[in-house]
């Protein structure tokens, strides 16, 4: 069965910024056959008329899905319950006690409650760091999503044999799903790994023949703590160790020396840029200029929904495009085309997926978002990026593709069953803070 | 004709900062009667039940309407216009040359569209401060939304007559439009006003006894210019200028001296936050911190479209919040419920319209809006105010009341003709461009 959008205006955000307002965009099972004019298209279309499923695109911009480079999917449970604390204080005193309680299953329910939210922003693909990571898994696979799941390590400690279960787990999930989940290894950050622990997750990574996912020089506190303990920045410690000849994902990247940034370059780490619960936590502004000054990738990520409070890339793109420019002074720091970008290419390739997502062109995934530009807030018609990075809301994304499936339609969510996601959602969350 | 609200969790933003889950709201004509739980209400509705229009407010939160401090509304003609500029080029090369076209009528238009984009957000009361304020004051008028409306006074030179008019014909408004309109005099700045024509601005606002509206301390090269050619600061200039003597309403103020700070709150300054348009112009992080500390009343503004780019106190809320732990360092700045407080009671209070609006109570005005709690995004359910700073979006809001009329009911106007909005807007800009 194939399916035509058509009357769409597409922005591809391929190579070329390609570009094809009233164009048609055709997708069979998960794969996308064309992405243009209509023109092009009509014959063969006319052709085999009767096969072909047909979306007007009408009113609505077309955009590759956005994609979450760095969160925790399961944390919507802790969505606004500690606010107004800075990151060792939050981890420790709330998030770690409540997070202990947590027991097979629940993580099953919170990410679809996670995936729910995210598909009613847009986001196609997430790359998440957590426990449970079966469960989250399973929601991946239920809620039609796409994503990077990687096991969280901490050690060393006597939990590295779950931990070790779990990630042989998530090794089987790269083969279900249709393909959807892959997964990385996440050594959660230079102060709660010790430098042989380190090594031991980089050997796994290169045993899975895949990169790492881990935090990296969120707050000057990890900085000062990493020079005062091993002589260097965890940058450079993660560098000495190894690290840089995988690849990387590192989340954050606040506190960064100009060494830190051009040895990143050099090995090419990618940035999870989380600005939202980098402010919110008080940990800083990231260099994200100077970052792409040297031509580092920088993606986006929301975070958990404990330090944000929310999942949507969009308001991330906002609030990114809007700081840069404070931060630095600038005015023309991060243009809403670079924001984009972030949320789009730079994040397919942040989580290894570049052949399959982050740009509407053929052989590629079908994973699309429709979003509705007839809203007051979106007029005059000017350039859509511009638009809808500075004046779009979650809301405006009307219809989400996943792999070929229609996951939301007129805001309606295809395969999840909110109704049932609030009850058993609440029903942890009462348990957790019991 | 009464209306009931019921099964509607209140927040009131009054004094007392009450709250009642499943609470009723009873208004007559544009006036609260009522507000709190449905139970001390029940005996009364039953007498007069056939005269009673209900409105079932399950699943929704009320607020008092957001309050929209400083904006320039019909530059929603520019909206995405001029990107990545500085607030100086911007002005001169870019915002100026296409206004000098304007035409009488194209603001009503122009605020119209501001006028609808504002209510899908929440905004029941904006203050503006522009040119063709007749036109304004009309789409103000006809969208039933509450306007403050300035016109903005450059000077000395040959317009001096005209605006002179204008403020004369702004006067005649305040007996009109259900006395929704109200006045002040706004001095665009210090730096595009001479003393003189400060002082025979301020002579004005005291002829017809009402407050300065004006932009203050916006830029650093402000500042400096000011320091350069009065030897004294923005503040300062004013100070010594009598204006203090009145109510005023200060834009921005990104740059402020400890004493300017001081001056400030001995003499009730209000200022409009703008933190969007600050960033994005990178003018700079305004200290709300120190200036709340000060007890100074800070609202929020959201600025013209042209600089920001929408008119959402919403966006606005979430953008203070975050920015101003980042700018800090530190996670308790500006919690959830002070930004709350900012788009509503201050707002309200900056406006010299606290009688009026800016909280839910019996002898306010019904200016009443609905939120939508039922999305994934809010959910678990905890602070509705913390869900709503850090989560919310505009598209959240589902029903509008100002002046006790429905403006908005399921996101649909019902007093703006959105697609002959946008025609004549599409005719206007096409104008203004070529």
């Amino acid at each position: 069965m194939k399916t035509l959008i058509k009357n769409i205006d597409i922005i591809t955000m391929d190579a070329d910024k390609n570009r094809y307002p009233g164009g048609a965009i055709l997708y069979e099972g998960d794969t996308i056959e064309y992405v243009g004019p209509f023109s092009d298209l009509e014959d063969k279309i006319k052709e085999d008329n009767r096969q072909v499923k047909v979306i007007d695109g009408r009113g609505m911009l077309a955009l590759p899905g956005f994609i979450n480079a760095h969160t925790h999917i399961p944390m919507t449970a802790f969505r606004g319950y500690a606010d107004n604390m800075a990151l060792w204080e939050w981890l420790t005193q709330k998030i770690w006690p409540m997070e202990a309680k947590l027991k097979p299953g629940d993580c099953y329910w919170l990410s679809l409650l996670g995936a729910a939210e995210m598909i009613m922003a847009g986001v196609t693909t997430f790359s998440d760091m957590y426990m449970f990571t079966g469960d989250i898994a399973r929601a991946a696979a239920d809620s039609g999503m796409r994503a990077v799941i990687s096991r969280a390590m901490v050690g060393p400690d006597d939990t590295y044999g779950q931990r070790l279960k779990d990630v042989e787990e998530l090794a089987e999930w790269q083969n279900k799903a249709e393909g959807r989940i892959t997964m990385m290894i996440a050594p959660h950050a230079v102060y709660t790994c010790s430098p042989d622990f380190l090594v031991t997750c980089r050997k796994l990574a290169e045993e899975y023949k895949t990169g790492i996912h881990i935090h990296l020089s969120e707050t000057a506190k990890e900085v000062e703590d990493c020079l005062k303990e091993h002589g260097k920045t965890p940058v450079k410690h993660l560098y000495d160790l190894g690290y840089f000849d995988l690849p990387v994902t590192a989340a954050h990247c606040v506190h960064l020396t100009d060494e830190d940034m051009d040895l990143m370059a050099r090995h090419d780490v990618r940035v999870a840029h989380c600005p939202s619960s980098n402010m919110k936590l008080a940990s800083g502004f990231a260099p994200v200029d100077r970052m792409l000054k040297r031509g580092i990738t920088v993606s986006l990520g929301t975070d958990g929904a404990a330090s944000n409070n929310n999942l949507s890339i969009l308001k991330e793109m906002s609030v990114a495009a809007l700081i840069a420019k404070g931060y630095t002074g600038d005015p023309n720091a991060l243009p809403a085309h670079k924001v984009v970008e972030m949320a789009t290419a730079s994040g397919a390739k942040a989580l290894m997926l570049e052949d399959k997502t982050g740009s509407l062109e053929a052989g590629k995934k079908a994973d699309i978002q429709l979003i509705d530009t007839s809203g007051p807030h979106l007029f005059p018609k000017e350039d859509p990026l511009v638009h809808l990075v500075y004046s779009g809301y979650s809301g405006d994304v009307d219809t989400l593709v996943i792999n070929g499936r229609v996951v939301m339609q007129g805001r309606k969510l295809t395969t999840i069953d909110l109704g049932l996601v609030y009850k058993e959602v609440e029903k942890i969350v009462n348990r957790l803070r019991n």
